[in-house]
């Protein structure tokens, strides 16, 4: 092979000094609450600001191509990894890229759109922490963990509402992803900075229409903001911070929000979390919107964490 | 913004390592025989050592689209030239592409597919010259320059036969385009090794039907072989090297093969650009076939000078 050109080596120097965004990746599967997490990030910052894709448009076959092969839409193999990993790279080091794009409606991949990264760009999908070099390209990594029934409970609502499949459709297709779930999304939850799970507080009989709480799980692989203020006195039933062993018993700490938590106490947190970065700027009001159009305390704190790691990035 | 993480830094540079394609430009307004002139090279190489690929699918909008706005398929907004610049950095280094598609039966954009660079890549197209980092991708560039009127010939002949266009239809198009082809497409002449222009002899009144002749303008921008030997006799009356100045005064040589060369004497010329390479491979012999189904000694011989350049590159 060639010896690649000079002219063109000192082209490629030249765009190291392009200025890179701050890139924040939110892994999990199918249904686990990715876009209702990004939605309120990206209303917060404001589109001129963020720009958020979602990899599993780098699907390698369409629906009717997946039917002639033995793995579903989650595995590796169904997907241009190599290219999500680059496109990944190309958007840390501040560059556009066209993105493929696959149709949810049609189940086809069609034309590509351009995305050009901003200050702040959010990468969610199912498979955006599977290899090293994507895991490299973050500065925040965010892995939705919610307990398996929830996730079935959004995802049957949501195909079948949003997407034209029947509940029995739904299931089937979860029963059928099942093994690869296990084998390649779960696994993602370890390369994660931040392991958020809502659901239900274990070991108790809430009754069905509680709101979620948020059990965060905040590994010291990034900086945290120091909360022990607000966590100093004893008498918090609605919110917890606690040190803790991670399920592979690295250290970790265990934020709890609980989905009752009073409006005054949850601000107390909020207010602690954005004094931390300094700023000038309001607290932003936009967060913690679900889909029905309530608001979810838990959900609002989550997204300010992550609005906290993202402004953080850039001072 | 923030500061790339080693890890991905590091990462970069571990690519660097990988192997790297010879890149050919074949630069050329519409029409002007690029895919003829790239069959025969990837027909030679074989489609396990060679990619081609066409620029032209880097197309920003769709045909439809093309309508509201006023310029031609030509004009360098129209395409989405960065992308262009940065897949041909990727391929020059010996990485994949998600290239788009742009179908030119229905005027559509499409779903996009992989390329993946073997040890040789063809880039034919309109702009694959147009910026000095695209240039800067290439070992070998080629500019298609026939005459106006011939090129018009062609792409009447082609664009009613494979595209389902009218006559009046193809002429009114290239009117359109005239004013882009001169700003956008002619310039890229100046930035290639190799001129090739196929057409009638100058100043001579051959019968239509007469087989084109090809005059190649060889640059000093690459090392062309040495074909003093076979022009040392005087008396080849259908083939010539000439010194001469180009257009804007630059020294190059004027190689100029005639339509009616008779094949034992570009046989001779053949086998000194062969033999130049010091290869134990056999001369290839499917060069030089054109739309109808005959053989063009200029076109051969064309084609082999591009091997011949190719080849010598990996050595």
């Amino acid at each position: 092979m060639c010896v690649v050109p000079d002219k063109l080596l000192r082209m490629e120097l030249a765009g190291s000094s392009t200025s890179r965004p701050v890139m924040l990746a939110i892994a999990g599967d199918s249904a686990a609450g990715k876009t209702t997490l990004t939605q309120g990030l990206v209303d917060a910052l404001g589109a001129d600001r963020i720009t958020s894709l979602c990899v599993d448009d780098y699907h390698r076959y369409d629906r009717q191509e997946r039917k002639g092969y033995p793995f579903t839409a989650l595995h590796p193999d169904c997907n241009y990894l190599q290219i999500m990993e680059q496109h990944l790279q190309l958007l840390a080091t501040g560059q556009p890229v066209l993105k493929p794009v696959y149709d949810h409606d049609t189940g086809q991949l069609t034309r590509p759109v351009l995305i050009e990264p901003t200050e702040f760009v959010i990468v969610e999908g199912l498979l955006p922490l599977h290899t090293r070099l994507a895991q490299a390209c973050f500065d925040i990594t965010v892995y939705l963990d919610p307990p398996e029934h929830i996730r079935r409970d959004w995802k049957v609502k949501r195909d079948t509402s949003k997407r034209g499949y029947t509940p029995a459709q739904v299931l089937a297709e979860l029963d059928k992803r099942e093994p690869e779930s296990e084998e390649f999304i779960r696994p993602q939850r370890s390369a994660a900075d931040i392991v958020v799970r809502f659901g239900p507080i274990e070991g108790r009989q809430d009754p069905p229409d509680t709101p979620l709480s948020a059990e965060l799980t905040l590994r010291p692989t990034i900086r945290h903001p120091d909360l022990s203020g607000v966590f100093r006195e004893s008498d918090r039933r609605a919110m917890h911070l606690k040190l803790k062993r991670d399920e592979d018993g690295r250290p970790v700490e265990g934020l709890h929000v609980h989905g009752y938590v009073p409006r005054e106490e949850s601000r107390l947190l909020e207010k602690a979390i954005w004094a931390e970065l300094d700023t000038e700027s309001e607290l932003p009001v936009t967060l913690g919107h679900i889909g029905d159009g309530t608001r979810s305390e838990p959900l609002a704190i989550t997204q300010l964490l992550l609005l906290y790691h993202m402004l953080d990035s850039v001072r």
